[in-house]
C-alpha cells in the first residue's frame, strides 16, 4: 500500500475567516486519503517574502512526495501564472509573484509548468479565491498521482526574487538586514557563519553587532546563557545569526524588524561607530 | 474499505484554551479512524450570525457525508436544545440557538432532531461544555455510522433567524448592509448581483454604493485592479458584492462593520446624497 | 490491524512562525501513518505553569496510548534535560522543567525516563530548537513502536513544582488564587467545590467571593443564568470555581488575572472585609 499523500498549506488567509476550510475541504473532495499539514497561515498579508522564506524554513524537513501548496497571491484574478514546480523530492504548487524564490535559488534541479489545465479547477472559477478554485483543486489531482505533465507546459520565464545578501563592506565590516522577527521576538538576520568566520573561529577578535543605536557585543550558545535584559547574538535553529534576550523580545528592545540594516565589526573599536 | 469518516469544527473557542483539543479528544477516544477538519474556532464570541456565515460559506465544499460540527452556544447549561439536522448530502450537529439557520433556508430537504439519546453523551454532563460533553461525542458516535434516528425524535420548532435581505427602495435605490469584513478588511454585503442586475448588465450604468460617508462609483473584476487607496467593489467569492482596495483595508477606510447600511444608487447623481 | 497512533502538541510557538510545522514534518517523516493533534500552540511563551494546566486539562480526554508532546522550553540548549514519563495509559515528552509537574501530581504510576539516546535525534542537534531535533524525533520513533527503555534510564529527581493549593485560614474563609482567564474572560480559580463543600450543601448559607475589590455574592449552575453585566460564580468544567459574566469577560470586569488572590467567605458578613 503506498503511503498516505502529504499536502502541506502556506498562506496568509488567517484564522479568522472560511478560507482555509475551504481549501481543505475542495482537496479532500478529491483525494478523501490525503493528509493536511498547516505550515503557516499567518504569513504577512500579501507579504511575498514571508511566505517564501516560511517555506525555505520548512519543506526540506517533510518526507519524499510531499506537496507544498503556498497561497500568498496578492495579484488573483489577473494574469499571473498559477505554477507548479517540481524538484527531485517535492512538488510546489504556488502563484507566479516570486513566493517559490527560496526554492528555485537551493534546488539545482527544478522543472517549473505553467498550470493550464483548467478540467482540473473547480469551474467556474472565480477572480478572487483562486486558492480555492484553482490551487487546491491542482494539490488535490496531484496528490492522486497524476503526473506533473498533465497540468501544463514547462515555462523558464517565472518570477524570482533575488534574496538580501551580506555584504563584506572591508575585512572588518559585514553588513546584512533583519530577514524576520519570530514570536519570541529573536531577531533573524540574513548573516550566517559563513559569512563571518572569524567570529566562529577558535579564538575569535572582539566584535560589535551593530543594530539601529546598540551595539551587541556577546554571542551566547543557548538562549537561556542570556543575563537578564542583556542583548546578544546567537546562531539560530534557521542556520542565521540571531539577535536576541532571554525570555524576552530583543526586537522590541533594539526597535528593529524586517528590512533594518545589522552591521557586523570586528576587532577593537577604534573610533566612534559611524 | 469506507471512506474516512469527516468531522468538521467551527467554534468560538480560539486558539489559547485546551476547549478544542479536548473536543478532538473526546471524538477521537469514539472514533480513532475519523479525520477532523478545523474550519474556524474564531467565530466572535457567543456570535450566532457569524458562525451561521462560516458554515454557509464553507459546508458545501465537503465530501458527501461529512458531519458538520458547530459549537457558538452562550446558551449551555439551560434549556436549549441539542440538535442533530440530515439534509441529503450532510449531517449538522449544533445547539438549537440559530447557528443552523443559513443551513435550513438553503436546503430544500432538511430533518432536525432533537438529540436526547444520553447515553452517547460523555457523563456526567457539565454545565458549562456540552462542546466536550454532549456535541463531540454525538458527533464520535454519528461517525461511526450510527444512524440519525438513535439519536432523539423530529422536531419542527427549531430556532430560526431570517438573515437580512437587500431591500429594493425604489427603481433606482437598493439598501443592503455588511455581513462580515474578513481577514484582508473586505468589506461583504449581502447584496449579490442578482439583486442589482443592471449592474451586471452589458452596458451598465453609472452608479453610487453608499457607504457611510463615502461613496463608490468603481466596479473591478479582481482586487490587484485597484489603484493604490482607490476603493472599489468586486464580486467576491462567496457571490456577494464587496467593497474593497488593492492591498489595504477597505474597513478601516469606511469605518465600516458588520451591520452597517449599504446603498447602491443607479443612474446619475440628481441630488446631493442624502 | 493496530489503530493510528496519536501524537498530541502542546507549546508556546504560536501561528505565525515555521516551527509547528517543521515538528509536524519530522514526526511524519518517522512515521507518517502517526496522527497529530494540535492542543494548543499559544500557551503564554516561556511559561510552564499555563503549559502545565494545559496538559492537565485535555490528557485523560485522549485514547489510551496517545503520545503527548510537550515543548515549552526557555531552557533549550542548556543542560536541563529531555524526559520520556509513561503512566499506565500515556507516554509523555517533555523538557524536565516541570511541565509535567501536574501529571506526577495525578498519577498514581508514572515512570520518568532522562532520553539520551542520541541516535534517534535529528542530527545535528541545535542549541535553539530541540522540539524540532529532540523531542519530535523521540516521539515519531515513539509511535512506531519502540519501547521507552530504548530511549534512556529511569531517573527520580527530576524538577516538580507543586501547584497553588487553597489555604482553610478559618472556619469562615478559604483562600485560593486565579489559575487563568480563558478566552472569554471567565476566570478560572483553584478553588474546588471540595475545597469549600458548604457552598454546595442542600441550604448553602450566604457567602461572599472576594476578588480584588469586587465581592461576589451568587452561584449561578449555567453562564447564561446571569443577568447582563452580573458577575457570577459557577463550578467550570474542569471542576474549579470560575467567576463569570453572562457573554462577558469577568477578568475585565475585575481586572483579575493569573495568580490574583481570591477568598471564600462563608457566613453572614459581620464586618468590613479587609
Amino acid at each position: 500500500m503506498p503511503r498516505t499523500p502529504l499536502i502541506t498549506l502556506i498562506t496568509d488567509f488567517g484564522p479568522a475567516d472560511h478560507f482555509v476550510g475551504v481549501m481543505k475541504a475542495v482537496i479532500l473532495n478529491i483525494n478523501p486519503d490525503v493528509q493536511i499539514v498547516d505550515v503557516c497561515h499567518e504569513v504577512n498579508s500579501y507579504d511575498i517574502f514571508d511566505a517564501a522564506f516560511t517555506l525555505a524554513q520548512s519543506y526540506r524537513f517533510f518526507p519524499p512526495d510531499t506537496i507544498h501548496l503556498v497561497v500568498v497571491d496578492p495579484g488573483v484574478g489577473t494574469a499571473r501564472r498559477p505554477l507548479l514546480a517540481r524538484t527531485i523530492e517535492y512538488k510546489f504548487i504556488a502563484p507566479d509573484n516570486g513566493v517559490l524564490s527560496l526554492i528555485y535559488e537551493r534546488e539545482e534541479t527544478i522543472e517549473v509548468r505553467h498550470v493550464t489545465s483548467d478540467h482540473y479547477f473547480l469551474n467556474p472559477v472565480s477572480n478572487t479565491f483562486h486558492a480555492r478554485d484553482i490551487f487546491a483543486p491542482v494539490a488535490g489531482w496531484l496528490s492522486r498521482g497524476l503526473e506533473a505533465d498533465k497540468f501544463g507546459e514547462p515555462v523558464t520565464d517565472y518570477t524570482k526574487f533575488t534574496p538580501p545578501k551580506p555584504k563584506r563592506v572591508s575585512d572588518q565590516l559585514v553588513k546584512g538586514v533583519v530577514l524576520r522577527v519570530d514570536k519570541f521576538g529573536n531577531v533573524i538576520t540574513n548573516i550566517t557563519p559563513e559569512d563571518v568566520p572569524a567570529l566562529f573561529a577558535e579564538n575569535p577578535p572582539p566584535f560589535r553587532i551593530i543594530v539601529g543605536q546598540q551595539e551587541i557585543t556577546k554571542l551566547n550558545l543557548a538562549y537561556s546563557m542570556g543575563k537578564p535584559s542583556e542583548i546578544f547574538a546567537i546562531v539560530g535553529s534557521s542556520g542565521y545569526v540571531e539577535i536576541c534576550t532571554n525570555r524576552g523580545s530583543a526586537a522590541k528592545a533594539l526597535n528593529a524588524g524586517r528590512g533594518a540594516e545589522v552591521g557586523v565589526m570586528l576587532g577593537e573599536a577604534t573610533a566612534p561607530t559611524p
